[in-house]
Formats: C-alpha cells, structure tokens, sequence
C-alpha cells in the first residue's frame, strides 16, 4: 500500500468535507439558530487537519488498486469522525460515542439514531444530519459503480462492463468520468423530489431535508414521528416512489434519462427489485388484513407499501411503527432488510443481484444433479456469469451471515435482549435505521451500552463497504506490503542534493 | 428414474421395519403395558403392504446414482408413516399428524416431541420411540458415508475417497461393504453405553433406550425432565461422552477400534469440532457466571457442558432449561444449533466440515485480494478441495437459510410467535429437538396448528436428507426421466410369449 498518497488524499477529502460544513452556515443565519460559531469551528478544524496531511504527504500519482481498499475504509471514517463534531461541541449531544454513531449513521445512509427527541435540535444541525446522509449517498454511488467493480470486490466485478473508460491501473480517470455522470444524475432527482414535495405543501427546509434522506436511502428526518407527520397521500407517496428510485441502480436512471424508457424494463435485477416489492406488500397486506390490526384496508394497503419499500430500499423511514405487525409480517420486512436495494443504487444489504445470481445458481445447481453431463452457464442479462464472481457471491452470503451472527453475540453479552440485540445488527448492518423491540422505529438506539454502540458503528460502516473493504484491512498480509510515504521535506531534502 | 427398481426396494424395507415393530413385544409382555395387539397389528400392515411392493414391481439390477435421491427420500417418508401407526393405533397419540411428527422426529433423529406427558406411556411404546432413533441413526451413517458422496450433494462428495470399493454405477456393492463395517461401530458403541449407564445405576430399559436416543444423537428421553431425572455426575458424564462420540465421524470410530489412536486428532474436523465445544462451553459458563444464574460455578459449568454438547451433536437432551439463560447464552446455543454435528456421523445441522472448508476459503479468498497472482488451494487434510465442491458447500448455505427463513414464514404467518416460529424451524431442520420459548427445553410441541407440525415435518426430513435430495425431488426434471416400471406380471407375460 502507498500509505503516503492515501494520507494525502485522506487530506483533500478532509478539506472538501470542511467546506461542506459551511453549508449549514447559511441556514443557522436564517434560522437564528446560534450554530454558526459551531460549525465554523468544525470547518476550520477539518481545514487544519486535511492541510496538515496534504503538507506532509506527497500524493502518489499511480495509486494502485490495493490502496482503493485503505482509501475507501479510511475516508469513510474520518469523514465519519468530523462529521461527529458539530453534534458534540455544540453539546447538543453529550457523549461523543453517540455523535459519532450519529454521524456514521448518516454517511454510511444508514438512518439509526440516537436521539429520543429530534424536534429540539437546532434547524442547521438537522440539515447537517441530513447533509451527512446526501454525502454519503454521492460517495456509495462511487464506490459501487466505479471503485468496486476494479476491487473484484464480493461479485461487483460483473459491473466492471457498465463503467466508462479502459484503464484497469490507475482509479482516477475512470472513477471521474462515472462519478460525474452519476452525481448529475443524484442531483437532478434531488432537485426534482424537493420540487415536488414543495408542491406538496412541504416547506423549503423539510423538503430539501427529506429529499436528502430519501435519495440517500438514508432515513434522518426532521420530525419525531418520521414521515407520519405527514398525513397526505401525495407526499407519502412521492416518497414512496423516490424511495424506490434510490434503491435502484442509478445508471439505469441514467439510461433513462438518456432516452432509453426501456433500459429499467430491460434489466432483470430491476424487475426482481420490483417484484419481491409487490409480493412482499401483498403477503404483509394480508397477514396484516386478517390478524384484525386495520380497520381500513386503503390504510392498510398505504402503511404497507411505505413500510416495505422503505424497509427494502433500506432508507427506515416510518408511517407506522411495524414493531407491532403480526409476527409474520416483522420477519418478512427482517427478510427484506436483508435483501436490500439493488447494485448501484444507494441502499445497502445483501443487495437484490446477489440474491438473484443465487435463485439462478441454486436452479442450474439442481438441473445438473439431474443431467450431470449438460453444461450450465449462468447469465445475468446478456453476460455469463463466471464461476469466479458465483463463488464471491456465495462466500459473501457467508461472511455476512458470519458477521451479523458475531456481532449479535458481543451485543447480547453486553446485556441486551435477544430481539433488541440481534435486529439492532441487522438494521445497522444492512443501513436500514430502525430495528425491533427496544430499537424499534418508535424507539432510538440511545440507550445502548457504549461498547454496544461501537460495534453497531463497525456494523453500518462493514455494510456500507461490502465486508470485504473492511475485512481485507485486518489481513496482517495486507499491512506487509505498506511502502514507506513520501513526505514533502523529504522531497526537498532530494532535490537539494 | 427406474422407479419400478425403487419402489421394490422400498417394499423390502417395509418388510424390514415390520420385522423391526416386533421387537417392542417382549417389552410389551414383561411390562405388561397391553400394547402386544398393536405391535403385532401395525407389524402386520407393514408387512402386507411391503410384500405388496415387492410382488408388483420387479427388482433392478442397476440402481442408478439419480434413483439413490428418490430411495433416500421415499424410504424415510415411508418408515416415518409406519413407524407412526403404533402411536396412533393404540390411541396414546390422538392426531395422525401427531403420530406422523413423532415418528418422523424419531427417525430423523430430530427429538422434537409433541407429548406433555411422556412417562404415562406404555414401555412398549417408549422402546419403539427410541427404537425409531435408533434405526435412523443407522440409516444416517450410510446415508453421509456411503451414498451422499456418489451423489455429489452439498461437497459431501469429498468423502468419497474414505468409501471402500471402486464402483461408480452400482450403488449397492459399495453401500454394503461400508454399511457392515459402520453399523459394527454404531452396536459395539451402543451395548458400551448401555453397559455404562448400568453401572451407574440405570435399569437395563432405560440404559437401552437412552443408549439408542444418544449414538443416534436423537433426544428422546423416557422422562418429562429429560436428562435432569439423573443427577449423577457420573450418568450425565457418561451420556456427555456419548452424545460427543456420536457427533463425530463414524470412520473415525472405526480407525480408532481398529488400533490408529491419533486418529481424532489427525482428523481437521474433529479438531474443530471439539475446539468449538470448548469455546462455546467457556463463553456459555462465563456469561452465565457473571448473570448470576448459578451460585456454584460447578454446576453452571456440568449444566453448559452439557446443553453445549448435545445442542452441538444435535442430540437434545437437557440437564437444564437454556430457555431462562441470558440472551448471549442462547444466541450461542442456537448458533451451535446451525453448525451441527461432523459429517458421518448421526449429527444433523449443517456440519463442521463445510465450516472448515468456510473458514478456509474466506482466508484465502481474503489473501487473493491482497495477491492476485497467487495461486490458492483448499486442502482438507492431504486432499486437495476442488472448486466445484467449495461452490456446492456455500450453495448449500444459501439453500440451507432459505429453507429456515421461508418455513419460518410460513409457522409465523400462522400465528406463532417471532421466537417460538423460527426457533422450531430451526430445532428441527437441524434435527436437534427443542427450540426456544413455547417450544423450549420444558415445554413441546403439541400445542403448534396441524399445518405448522406439517412445516416441520418437512424440515426435519429436508434437514436430515442434506436438502439437496429434497430439493431435486420437487424438480420437474428430475420425474420427466423417470421410466416405466417393470412389473411381475409383465415379466409373466413376456415369458409366454
């Protein structure tokens, strides 16, 4: 690893997160909200420390592959950390456990706090909150369209095709030209959510806000009771229908935007995507229907829809608290947090190709027990589908499964019960936000224990990173090979020779 | 599929089982109990419908490897139905479903049961509860040594070199020869249990039957309090060692009994499968420890070692109620739950082995991001993994988690609830016997709405058979093969002519 061009560029990102901190500037000012002071703090610290590293570290141009791992793992969590800042010194939130859960919670889109009462914070740190969510969303659709695939990561490679540009060596021009397409993207659809909330009734403020959360999959809101605050059916339902665009891939909206009307039709990860969505709200309605739980089947029908899109699409927003559903109804949306969005969209869990890639196998895997002489290839529209990616495929299945089952037992250890334990995993592994029992969604993940907190903070960010960024990190192997940085006076010593 | 061929053979092993529904009479004549008409009866019926089969159908010499799945899978559905005629004929088990659950527990070696009540039982009845473990365990040893390999189901294939013989086509030379040796092992290890158990103090029937319930790591005990009738160190030592044994691979015993004493200890699996029980077992007794659970650490520490060994060989006795343990405890115990027993021997659960060969692939898939150009292996002891078998073991997780979570779903969708559902599911598909909750280590199964127990049915038998010969069952393809039977009859006909 040329650990001194990660540094550096650790630094630059640091610098730019420091002039997002001042977005919130504007909006303390206006609100009169007395966070302004904060986040200049907050903005000039990160300064320094992005200048202190860019200073002593020399970039590398030729930053290889293996780095990709480090700068994706190291980004997320010193963005992580001085995103927590703006929580803890303004003592809005005491511990600095808590503002970095809080925090972490938003860059890895994941939507679990720690807060009992969201309504007291000040306007300009909820729009930080839900700037934390928008960031990260920019930075997922990177990583799972450009970064990924090059890092042979978990069966992303099969998008490797889908990317722009021929460089295989160097990340930076490829992950440019993508990045550039994706956010355009990412931001008109943002655009286009706040307008139509607006029209809503939704003022400036809320609806910018929510219109982060949703296109992050994130799930922050600005209100206690999440989206029931809002009753009315157009804007539950443009939430539901961005909801469920942010948990597709977002180059097929590029697609689309493009011309091509057919390109989500034409896509089989979509039209799983969609289906397990209606299927999922059918069966829900149902068991819902007949346990005598709504009077109103229209209700019904509505708080079903919200709850599994939202829950699938991995955003956590809430129109009714789902904790009390039948319990049929509460494993099937544990289920779907599982599945996830799709590849390249913002959501997080196993993610829906995975899943989909599997049925395939599992069906031809049984075709051959039959006729073991016939050769099964696997297709994934019009691609083959290597034995390679199948088997990181499947291995992935497993680590998570590994890591979900570990982090339930440290979690329990530590004195928390056996539904409010394990679920907390699963909705922060999947960056779901809420959870079941004591994190349910009317619930907070405040009162955890501290250690607790800590492992559900590697959970959201393990998940958010696919696993393998994370697990690759702990290999010993991966550290052997670290070359020494180069520094600036280091250079200068050079040249004076 | 030759299903004339197939459904000879399961004529004859009806003929078998009747022979086997006489051996409760002598029982039935010391004790007394009035249950001599039903065995007799039930013996008859089994007979007369096996001898029906045979005179039908004609035998086929080659037996092919595709109609091993469908003599695997039929031969236990039928066993289970005859087995269940004494429970429902004799009127101790109102519902057929469950006489049928009962029987399909005992066979599968699961030990679920849905009496409240076991001791108001003739002994009869108690020996053919036991006598049905017992004659599944046997059934489980050939099936994991001696034809699952030729079947190439979920990397059991890699067993293949351990079976004496060279046929590929034939099955029933090689099934023998290993049957013969194996079943030798299973009786020897039988009688020295039972003997032990005597020395201890046990009656001759309760030695006999608690004998058959632990080599078949089956559960079923003759007492409502299980295990914990027996509060001698050193009955609950010797059941302890014999639950061990009984989980660990069969053709280890063999070599052992043959005079190679390392083995165990040369064998990869064995030594993981002892090294989890230990861990286990210490993080069990500390948690307990420090929740306050047991005033003396050397009950708590006989209690877990206990509970850890027979949920871990899937046999489930109880010596204790885990159901009132902390969370952790029970996360790791139905943790255990799912790792099961070693392949090849009477365990269920999914085996130690594809989590070796887990661990290893994940290392190594981990060391390959780090370096590309490396070459990695698999070895399993000196054998070389091939890719193929890697990618059935992770297939077989996926399928594995699917099974629970749809069965899940399904006893959910019914009406039970989020702990007692799943944990049921879990308890029988691994074929361990208790679960959680309502279907903890004092409570049973009875209770559950008919379509439930028929769920689990299903599960014992998919979990038992490995899934996979389960699955191709339900494969269309799999019957569009399947030739015309030859029938007596026609063989007559032909001869005239």
């Amino acid at each position: 690893m040329r650990i001194g061009g990660v540094l550096n560029l650790l630094g630059k990102l640091l610098i730019i997160l420091s002039l997002m901190l001042l977005t919130p500037v504007p909006f303390s000012i206006y609100y009169q909200d007395g966070m302004m002071a904060t986040f200049l703090a907050c903005s000039g610290l990160g300064l320094v420390a992005g200048t202190i590293l860019v200073a002593i570290f020399l970039p590398e141009k030729e930053l290889g592959y293996k780095d990709g791992f480090a700068i994706v793992a190291f980004s997320w969590l010193a963005l992580a950390l001085l995103g927590a800042l703006p929580y803890h010194i303004s003592g809005h939130v005491g511990s600095f456990i808590d503002a970095f859960f809080e925090s972490m919670s938003g860059f890895t889109t994941t939507g679990s706090t720690i807060l009992s009462d969201i309504e007291i914070l000040p306007k300009s740190l909820l729009f930080w909150r839900t700037m934390t969510h928008w960031l990260g969303g920019m930075g997922i659709i990177v990583l799972t369209l450009a970064i990924l695939p090059l890092l042979g990561i978990g069966g992303m490679q099969l998008f490797q095709a889908e990317v722009p540009g021929p460089t295989k060596d160097r990340l930076a021009p490829r992950i440019q030209d993508t990045a550039r397409i994706l956010w355009s993207v990412y931001l008109l659809m943002t655009v286009m959510e706040t307008v139509l909330l607006m029209l809503g009734g939704v003022d400036f403020f809320n609806a910018l806000t929510h219109s982060f959360a949703t296109l992050a999959t994130g799930g922050f809101s600005n209100h206690n009771a999440s989206i029931a605050q809002y009753q009315s059916l157009y804007i539950q339902s443009v939430i539901i229908l961005f909801m469920f665009l942010a948990g597709a891939n977002f180059s097929l909206h590029f697609l689309v935007l493009r011309g091509d009307f057919k390109a989500y039709w034409k896509n089989e990860e979509f039209r799983l995507y969609l289906s397990i969505i209606l299927i999922a709200t059918l069966l829900i309605f149902t068991v819902n229907h007949f346990s005598g739980l709504y009077v109103e089947a229209g209700r019904n029908l509505r708080d079903v829809l919200f709850q599994v899109v939202s829950i699938m699409t991995t955003t956590g927003f809430g129109t009714a608290d789902f904790d009390t559903w039948p319990p049929f109804s509460r494993i099937m949306l544990v289920t779907l947090m599982f599945v996830g969005g799709c590849a390249g969209s913002t959501g997080g869990g196993i993610k829906v190709v995975r899943f989909l890639l599997f049925f395939k196998y599992a069906r031809s895997q049984l075709h051959k027990l039959v006729h073991p002489r016939q050769v099964e290839t696997i297709k994934l529209g019009n691609t083959r589908v290597p034995q390679d990616v199948m088997i990181a495929i499947l291995s992935f299945f497993a680590i998570y499964l590994a890591v979900f089952l570990i982090a339930s037992l440290i979690i329990t250890a530590l004195g928390v019960d056996i539904i409010t334990g394990p679920s907390a995993v699963i909705a922060t592994l999947n960056n779901i936000g809420p959870g079941l029992h004591l994190v349910g969604p009317t619930q907070n993940f405040g009162h955890l224990p501290g250690l607790a907190k800590l492992v559900l903070i590697f959970c959201m960010l393990a998940g958010r990173l696919e696993l393998y960024t994370i697990a690759i990190l702990l290999t010993p192997c991966y550290w052997e090979m670290t070359r020494r940085p180069k520094l600036r006076w280091q250079k200068r010593t050079t040249e004076h020779k």
